[in-house]
């Protein structure tokens, strides 16, 4: 067990404008650590253990903006993270030293209009990690508010509590799209996003379900996690919206698809999405992509179609352990494909972004 | 297969204000269904090949009413059947003879206030078969508007097709509860209306799920529908309401629910269910029972909990259909544990009926 | 009172593939009225009163088509329209001659998967009057469904029954975009879907209320339908969405809005929309338009911006009649700026298609 | 304007288990309020200019309890009040000394399961003003966090922000019961919290409108509130539920209500408003009533009644000052039929809880 007397050195990793990598000092101090001086009331200290890392990092590495979220000084990356509570302020009563927590990354503060509604990930004063110029979650050690570090039962470790942050994109997103038992779903894409939403959409009872992407290997890994329940279409770039949308309701044998989960944020599969769904069928979209794109507007009109967007999370951090604890969602485990230690960043980072690698999740972890 | 040329005499399973329970000559008759007399526009002809035995039909064959629906004059049992078609009216396009079909047994008259606004198990002018003075479908022929005869894939045989009735007030019971991926769901009651709600919650992605009722037996079938899945509780008639939301809890891992679906109709099932949802959470009635009924108001009130009602079924079909072709609930299957042919209809009542027979569902054939 | 035995000519108002526009001979006949021969099951015969001119009718006249709508052959218009019962048919009980009805347009199945869950103006077998190739209600005497004839209270006159339409259009959209008491909305555009709108949201309390349009007039007329309730913004053609968006929050004493009911189907508006409302607001668009259109896809992403779409109505004439009776929304009422006789229908399509004209409603009456 | 240089003694209105009410001496002291000792961080001192007194003030003097409510020591009542800013702690910036303010007498945790979600009136630790052994806002001067004191603007007075907690309860039901334009609304009940509804209703569009009560001076006040909008129907105490509901329905031009806001919490008003509802309805419960009640269980069944309740209130305050501000609740002042200066407290109760006095609300002001 992690303890205060032997910690060692805080280092995280880092980017900057000029799209450098790397691993550097990082705070807090291990001298603030062990004083306690680290320690804000409500918050806790903790050593890092699993971090995956997430599109978004890459893009903040390669491209140093996500549109008006600049990487403007040097910046510690990523938001996806579990670890073991090592200090906790005295304020802290239901967490302690030893306790395996799954941090969620962003810390809203609570008297907004809307966090008193509920919808803390529209917080006017959200601090993110990882979101410029709040530091991320790839270092050794950090401090977080305790309510933010969700417990680990038994049987999640580390690397399953990292899973939980794209998880809890995938699970918001089939529940604000209100996803039903019975309802049939189209998903685009099969990057994490996608995969994690097939299995909340599989979880959910929800039938029949189809997904595409532009990649065989993702589409033979997506019909694994589902066999017998997923149809796996391979689209290509050029094709049209009708086109595609006529083979996804082919597909589904006929049904048009009550729900499309987007998770490529492409136009063309928007478009197709959009073409695709029912008569009052929802389009649900959860990637990201271009400030402005171009919709089949009059499709959307005549057909009722509500065009609806998640971005990021609220409440949804039990709700994911409570179900891969169950079985229901603990496939997310297979998505791990890569593992690296801390100080094998850049390689971790390296492969994340290449294509070829074939990794789906890769995490980075903390010994 | 069926056919106009072969049919045999037509009989009904009847009951009377008196109790009596027999067989009968029953309409239409061979003449009018051979002539084509017997159809109207829109309507076919089924030769019934399996039914179910409810509740409410054992319970109108001893009582002779279930509240204001009272049994006056000689009158056809029945409501849960499938069966072939063997004669459509020309108007008919989309059945023909030999089509294999599910039959909901509610007859709307799709222009009224509910009907318009898609609840037609609300409607004002509702015909449905088997309450006084509609006759039942326990005949060998009956006609049916086509639009209410669900056609049936060939992975679904006459019996599934039976059993998609009583799947209906489960399904809907559960989708307007609106019971989601992750919540927390109690279902009070292990009868043949409990036990499928708990087939929807567990393929809806409910979790925890615990199961009450008095009998051990039902209990340990529950659980073998969802193994691992289902915590069963078994009560007692004299259980205070808070004890037993007490145990519901300890058994949900210190979770309360988010959702309690009442199966039994029991005043003291529904004061549990009451006392045991969080905070905003639902108590979803679909278990029937007195006129006359205490609640803990002021828990109501205080914990803002929503009571609210399932009565009969509106659009299942077409989603129970597909659930069970596609496997998330074909365990209904194990329901029927008993087969009558239609001419030993009073020995499958009284199986029914016997509670030491072990029957869940007793389904009556026409061979 | 009309009579069958006095009954004029049949005429209507046509239009052709070459944007002709003419009074000619139209169904049913006088000999086929008079007869009965007119006349299926459930049906009535109306004698037309008044009828307004829509949009859409000009647009069919002018430019032939609306997206996949065309006019192939000799077409009659309108279908925005109040009469009065001159003869039922036998099966029809709640009507009778003599009765004055506004005419709900729209024929659907009643039986197809939009039609039974309650949203029947997405029926896949609609007939809607006016709609090609179904010809519309600008005529002396048509044939009509009973069940779509709504019968008017004696303080409604033809004119008001026959606004009931563009109003239901309006009442559909503050309903499904679900605005509500305090809601601060906004409505893009003063013609008259958006000046109907703007009488809805007054009437459900929405405040604050900001209205825009390109010209004074209308807006001038906007502030005269609720006075020191609605703040108008002239908007030019060439204006930043994000300028006009600043000036509609700045217009509400810095409140965004929750809603904003679009009523223009100009992309440039639409974008204004999008960037005005708050986090998890709704741009409900009621306006149609351009088939493709650009949208500001990051921004409905980050800020989950529900786009939302009404398509005609469904269920909303009861309630419109309720609503101008009780003088929730007569003043609907004001909108009839010009009356022409059906005998200079050319005149009056004329007017209604004239800018100049400071026309609003156009309204056809047969007298 | 007040200051922390001429402050009075701090007085308070106390109660205690043997019923005696009383003034004496109240926390914060001056001595506290001058040093700033008084205050932690985010909150503020706040001089009490108006406190309105509730029923459930009266019920806590009298009965020394409500339900698991206890007055156990000597106790300050009052929670529905408004006042001036006079101290703010140096973490406070959107407030300032002068500031008048109304105040939120519910001090959630803001990270519980029900805060995180937005419903705080749930909060599993809330603090609520006046809820032994929370202490009430009767008193001079308190302390309060500033989140949860609403700015007023000029042109509501104190009196008016002390109208803003019983106008929120009803604010609060009409939102979660979905009232919606043209709705049939019945409101049981003629109280202040049932006037308030009527209010909240009529300016929500709600149409036809129907009021119940057992006195006829408070059914002709709140005939006054709408007049020509609302029908008053008087009830005795032993109508039959189904007798009354039948009246409701024919005051209302024979429409079934679609929603019912219940706010006596009496058995026979609730039994009657299920009867009263359509099919799919809803019974929203504000009052409260028995600790256990009988309810017309097989009505709520075969008409899919939804029964729901309101808990306090969450989101309020902000809407409730848009709405007093913009006149649509403006009404609201007209309640405040008796003041009485704090020194007078004793007869301000005695006035309150005396049925012949004709108040509707009394408030109590601080000069």
């Amino acid at each position: 067990m992690a303890s205060l007397s032997n910690i060692k050195p805080n280092i995280g990793v880092f980017t900057d404008p000029k799209h450098n990598l790397w691993l550097d000092e990082a705070q807090p101090s291990v001298a603030d650590i062990q004083s306690g001086a680290a320690l804000e009331k409500g918050e806790v200290v903790v050593e890092i253990r699993s971090t995956g890392i997430c599109g978004s990092d890459v893009h903040f590495w390669h491209a140093g903006r996500i549109g008006p979220m600049i990487v403007e000084d040097k910046h510690v990356l990523g938001h996806e993270s579990a670890g073991e509570i090592i200090a906790v302020h005295s304020s802290v009563t239901h967490l302690k030293p030893g306790d395996r927590v799954a941090i969620e990354p962003g810390i809203p503060c609570h008297t907004c209009a809307p966090c008193l509604v509920g919808r803390y990930n529209g917080c006017e004063r959200v601090l993110f990690r990882s979101t410029p110029p709040v530091p991320g979650l790839l270092r050794r050690y950090i401090t977080h508010p305790a309510v933010w570090c969700h417990k680990l039962p038994p049987s999640l470790s580390f690397e399953d509590g990292a899973l939980l942050e794209p998880l809890s994109v995938a699970l918001a997103a089939v529940e604000r799209a209100n996803l039903r038992l019975g309802d049939a779903a189209l998903i685009c894409g099969a990057g994490p996003i996608g995969l994690a939403t097939l299995l909340c959409a599989r979880a959910a009872g929800a039938h029949p379900l189809v997904i595409t992407d532009l990649d065989a290997g993702r589409l033979a890994f997506a019909e694994s996690l589902a066999p017998g329940r997923v149809r796996a279409l391979r689209v290509a770039p050029g094709d049209a919206p009708e086109a595609l949308a006529a083979r996804v309701v082919e597909a589904m044998g006929g049904t048009e698809p009550d729900v499309a989960l987007e998770c490529t944020g492409a136009e063309a599969s928007i478009g197709a999405a959009i073409q695709a769904v029912r008569f009052g069928g929802t389009v649900f979209v959860v990637g990201v992509g271009k400030n402005e794109m171009q919709f089949p507007f009059m499709r959307l009109s005549t057909r009722e179609v509500d065009l609806r967007f998640q971005y990021r999370y609220a409440n949804t951090w039990p709700k994911a352990i409570r179900l891969v604890e169950a079985g229901l969602l603990s496939d997310i485990r297979k998505f791990v494909t890569h593992r690296f230690p801390i100080e094998d960043a850049v390689r971790a980072f390296e492969t994340s972004a290449d294509v070829k690698s074939g990794a789906i999740k890769v995490q980075i972890t903390n010994l």
